[in-house]
């Protein structure tokens, strides 16, 4: 059945990227370190287009996360990182390359109306001004029997898991304290407006542990 | 060989306690949910002179803390929810009823002088006054070759952690979001002024994730 899922890595302190994001320093002041434990392994290298890296738990749990998907849907800011009409973005083209990871259809929330932009390697990047119900719409027909992922940043994540719309949530827990970012888990609603979860699997490897819950519809 | 620990329980979305804790509702709203768990457990019971409960992995892993426990310290906010001169405390006392549950000493940090008092079933709680160094010097001595714990609130384990005197913290994470509140880790100093931490052990129960980690010196 297809689900609608969300993952991220945070750090203990619940912090989704460093203080400071910006287009130098996507990930914040100190963000790249939440992303350590993905980079050496084999199907995070496989999905960028290249051969070696470590196998194991963590390789394994990550290639289970990439077959599973079928679309993804991300922020403007998880895009390029700009904001405005796209002739005034300083980067348009955005962070992903000339063959993005995603290899499959990419919806990017945005307030400005854009062509869609096929790239090599099977993803091409549409762009969805009439909000996260359309753009969840769209990218379920994309899918087909795959899931939909929740590609981040934290608040389109907390907007989806707001809207009763999010089915999972795997957190992987990266022990590591920041100290000051970009939270995922940000101040907000009082804990009767937040959605129940269940624990669904816990996986605990060297590098990170990796919580997954469902949300309780 | 000695250790000084801290454990709390916390919610996904990092808090130790609900919003607005006060007097009346020490753990602030929703605050309660996060310790449900542990209220039915065997050797919680048992640590509290009550008799029966669930025996199973959570019961274990908290037994093993209390045996591991010489000595006990905590901010005066977790002892009454105080503050200024004793006379003027509205809670005296303290929470903890006649026969607290920690049977050993107790070392309370707090700004205004005042004599040990010892309880039934072998608590004594001690007033220190000349800060958290000289707290944990006392609690040491008392604990012997067990552990010390950092009982709470979340602002004293954070001083300990980042005065480098912590050595180990298990962190129980309740699947649950409670949206606002007190934080374990609030925003404060940036990465390069934290501890760096080592998984030691993950316990996956139904109930809670109990993870903990190694504060590296």
């Amino acid at each position: 059945m297809q689900k609608v899922t969300f993952e991220i890595s945070m750090s203990l302190d619940g912090f989704v990227a460093g203080p400071e994001p910006s287009l130098e320093d996507p990930l914040g002041r100190g963000g790249e370190r939440l992303h350590e434990w993905i980079l050496g392994l084999k199907s995070w290298r496989a999905s960028h287009g290249r051969s070696g890296g470590e196998e194991g738990l963590d390789s394994d749990l990550l290639a289970e996360s990439i077959a599973a998907g079928g679309a993804t849907i991300m922020g403007r800011n998880m895009f390029s990182g700009g904001e405005g009409p796209w002739e005034n973005d300083p980067n348009p083209d955005g962070w992903w390359g000339d063959e993005p990871p995603f290899r499959h259809p990419v919806f990017v929330l945005t307030h400005h109306e854009r062509e869609s932009q096929a790239m090599q390697g099977g993803t091409t990047f549409h762009f969805v001004t009439t909000g996260i119900e359309a753009a969840l719409e769209q990218a379920r027909a994309a899918a087909g029997d795959k899931n939909v992922a929740i590609a981040g940043g934290a608040d389109v994540a907390q907007q989806y898991l707001r809207a009763g719309l999010l089915d999972e949530m795997q957190i992987h827990v990266v022990p590591l304290l920041l100290g000051a970012g970009v939270r995922l888990f940000d101040d907000g609603l009082g804990a009767e407006d937040q959605p129940r979860l269940e624990r669904v699997r816990v996986i605990d490897s060297p590098a990170v542990t990796h919580l997954r819950y469902r949300v309780v519809k």
